[in-house]
């Protein structure tokens, strides 16, 4: 009967993956809830947990993988529903100028530091542009469930990210070519121009179009759901076209929700409410399982992690905040949090320095735990940031 | 810059996969429905359109066939949190006996038609055990989008679908056993005992289980949305210990929905409806995507699937009918069409089948388009048995 035993045993695998990461991400965030900190901080930490590196019930996997770029793009489609084009064009002046700081003083910090510590240009460099890159996801998934996505700083926040997305990957491109000995700057022109494009275009020109575009659709269409099912077509179509035009699949996704935000009704919101709840865990849960124990693997590396851990949420805050410093102390300290975790992205760039052979095991752990530890201490801040919102610092 | 390339070009998978996939079946759906078929007939054909046998767009994989999965489990949890386990048991007896000869006609006629048309004892043992399984999917979501799972006709075919799903289960480990020339009979007696014991223990004791407990549990749970989560974590804890216990995942799935029908809250049915609508469209293009034409290679082939096709819709017509025909004709016709989809549960029989090397892939393509012809003919047919209900033989 093995035959028949294998098809019960593969039949097992997907409940028991799911049961898994799901089941551990809640246990944790009801664990992070008793010691009063973010249920986002005990998803992250669950991941660690259940991940190779400690108990190792869990691998990242293709599916895990999938699941989890699902649930990103899923989390920023819902808060691009929840955003107004034309409120955030109308800081696109602020969140340029935080965008660029924010790039600058990380790649400084990072390779700055590197270099003090005897490593390689070229891994200095590496880690610089790892740095560079904020994951717009985790603070997203905090805004959201706090219901604070309609203030000022977070709408700078996420135009600063989204800008922030495309100067990371101009790096990304830089740095790779650096690592081959060759930087094409017609070639970077070229896609800079093509991601700055696409981002702007839609984002100006989406909102109004949907507008006059849909109510036909919804005439001319017989199918049941046929909203929900037109959202998902421009979510996955956007983020498709964004990945061809430079940017990341997710900013594609929160450009579909900006677009669709003035135009599809409360049901569509439900119904991607309940997708983003069940795979937004895997998207946390996966950071964790990233984890690389490497990082800690001499008391040197260590010490170097921790260095480059609290230069990379000191670089973010002060880059960040200076760019926003004409709104205020506060203000500034809320959007400088806002971007200082650098989750799945600072990770890509990592594996990509280790794929090309030009940084070693141990900077490859130092930059996961960077990407990693960054990710787990900006919840809590930017919970304690916007706090103070109350005593009326707030728009 | 190949690397960067590539990263892109991995990026860009997913959303491509998602709107290729999602984008064709709701387009076919809407096809279908200016037809004035229904939309689900739409989504399998576009599996069809798009999978290897034609088009060659999309080919079924490891990330298609969870997604698919999934869906299908979100579909029976959602159906299940419809049913009342109390009415569901009561037309227990009914349910049994759709289900015994719903099994025994099916199997005897695939059985005498393969024997009929020369092949081989075990080849015809195979395809009548393949046209044993009802994939209670297909009917399932033909019943929720009309809002018929309230109906006494809907509560017996789910009935006998679960009861049906067991007896399949025992029928397959039978037939695996005598392509390899052993039965054990106590094995076959032990695992129907656990299929069937732990099926009614949940069924019974599932809903009075969570009444109590569930109150507990929300007022002891403090991370948000905990509601949805102890609902993810029944669904998918009962998954996996349904696979354990020798049943279906989805069977869990349903079992699970069911057990917490009176305890959840509106809420947990709006979440649970979103995933729903994302991924039972994979589930349905995946049935269409494992179509195969090598069932029409040639006419000897061909003429025999269609013989197959019409003996596997007459047999549980007439099988499940006949369990059924105490509540009337009308009633009896109900049943007997809610029970002829195959769907993906054939095709794991021919697959088996052919992976034991005792059937051809002539064989294999006839049983395949058994399993998808059934499902694509069932819809209609559901709908004009149930739409004479209007007439006067409900319930």
């Amino acid at each position: 009967m093995t035959q028949f035993l294998a098809v019960i045993s593969s039949d097992a695998q997907l409940p028991l993956a799911m049961l898994l990461v799901f089941g551990s991400a809640k246990v944790w965030a009801e664990v992070a809830e008793r010691f009063r900190q973010p249920a986002i901080v005990g998803e992250i930490l669950a991941g660690i947990l259940i991940g190779p590196s400690l108990l190792g019930w869990v691998s990242p996997n293709a599916l895990l993988d999938a699941l989890a770029q699902l649930g990103v793009m899923f989390l920023l489609f819902r808060v691009g529903l929840e955003t107004r084009s034309s409120e955030l064009l109308r800081v696109g002046g602020t969140a340029a100028v935080v965008a660029v700081l924010g790039v600058i003083a990380p790649f400084l910090a990072g390779w700055g530091i590197m270099r003090a510590w005897g490593h390689t240009s070229i891994e200095a460099i590496f880690i610089g542009a790892a740095m560079v890159a904020t994951s717009v996801g985790i603070t997203a998934q905090v805004l959201a469930s706090r219901g604070l996505l309609d203030r000022r700083a977070s709408r700078i926040i996420l135009g600063a990210a989204v800008i922030d997305d495309v100067l990371g990957l101009l790096v990304l491109a830089v740095v790779s070519g650096l690592a081959r000995g060759r930087v094409n700057i017609a070639e970077l022109a070229i896609s800079g121009t093509l991601a700055f494009g696409f981002t702007l275009l839609v984002a100006r020109w989406g909102t109004p179009t949907m507008q006059r575009a849909l109510p036909h659709a919804q005439r001319a269409l017989r199918a049941p759901d046929s909203d929900f099912a037109l959202a998902m077509i421009m979510l996955f179509g956007l983020s498709l076209l964004a990945v061809y035009a430079g940017v990341a699949a997710i900013i594609g996704a929160f450009l579909a929700g900006m677009a669709m935000a003035e135009s599809v009704g409360p049901r569509v919101h439900d119904l991607t409410r309940g997708v983003a709840e069940l795979l937004v865990p895997f998207f946390l849960v996966g950071i964790g399982l990233h984890f690389d124990l490497a990082a800690f693997a001499s008391a040197n590396t260590l010490l170097l992690a921790l260095v480059i851990v609290a230069a990379a949420v000191a670089s973010k805050l002060l880059g960040c905040g200076l760019g926003a410093i004409r709104l205020g102390r506060a203000e500034a300290l809320r959007v400088g949090v806002g971007m200082v975790p650098r989750g799945e992205v600072g990770m890509v760039v990592a594996r990509i320095g280790l794929g090309l052979g030009v940084i070693s095991a141990g900077v490859y752990g130092v930059a996961v735990a960077m990407a990693v530890l960054t990710t787990v201490i900006a919840p809590p801040l930017l919970h304690r940031a916007f706090k103070r919102e109350g005593i009326g610092n707030g728009e």
